[in-house]
């Protein structure tokens, strides 16, 4: 996992971005600790019973893994993104958030170029723990 | 944790709900599992520095678990919501998702009958593994 941050302080745009390279371990500890233990992310015949290739990331694990571009964690208001493409274990993604006056573009491209989560948004508050309504 | 589902097979309206009385064990979990450590979550003492009363939950953590009242993962294609209120551990919230045709109202609700999570929508594709674009 790496990740880069640019930022221009006081104001215009700062970017981040975050490379993952997934992999069944982290998608388990993702299950238990989320509750979510479809099998679909655990067992690859079960996966495939579901006409996957073999397991995939949870969705929410990546939006997770989103989340870490857009921003401070505690100045996040709100997200948004879709789902367009499974993550499989071995696939490395590319986060990237640009963010703008607390307004901030997210995006995240696999190893193929292929967009896995596309209209991936969020706001931040302008500072601190501030700004919940 | 307890959940309880309600539908309406072939239309109508599908109810989700999901009740959980958030530990530190499961924040310190998702901490790890997502990779985001900052103390705020892991450490009172570092909480408090940054003006909050103790350790809080993970807006994502929070947000994962309004996924899944949304309904199955693997039709999840949108999902979008707004953190109004800091969740601490020892703190129950009430997830509620209601689904009409693929369109998915959210809400979370904690113990004393305030909105932790506000604007919560997500979409859901038509059947299965199918839909994603």
């Amino acid at each position: 996992m790496s990740s880069v941050e640019a930022g221009a302080p006081g104001g215009g745009t700062a970017r981040r971005e975050l490379v993952v390279t997934f992999t069944r371990e982290q998608i388990a500890a993702y299950a238990e600790a989320s509750g979510d233990r479809n099998p679909i992310h655990l067992d690859d015949e079960a996966a495939r019973a579901a006409g996957l290739p073999g397991v995939i990331a949870h969705g929410m694990l990546q939006m997770g893994l989103l989340a870490r571009v857009a921003g401070d964690p505690a100045r996040l208001r709100r997200l948004s993104c879709r789902f367009a493409e499974v993550v499989a274990p071995g696939d490395t993604v590319t986060f990237r958030g640009e963010e703008t006056n607390g307004r901030v573009e997210l995006t995240a491209v696999n190893q193929d170029g292929r967009a896995v989560i596309t209209r991936g948004r969020a706001e931040l508050a302008p500072s601190g723990l501030d700004g919940r309504s």
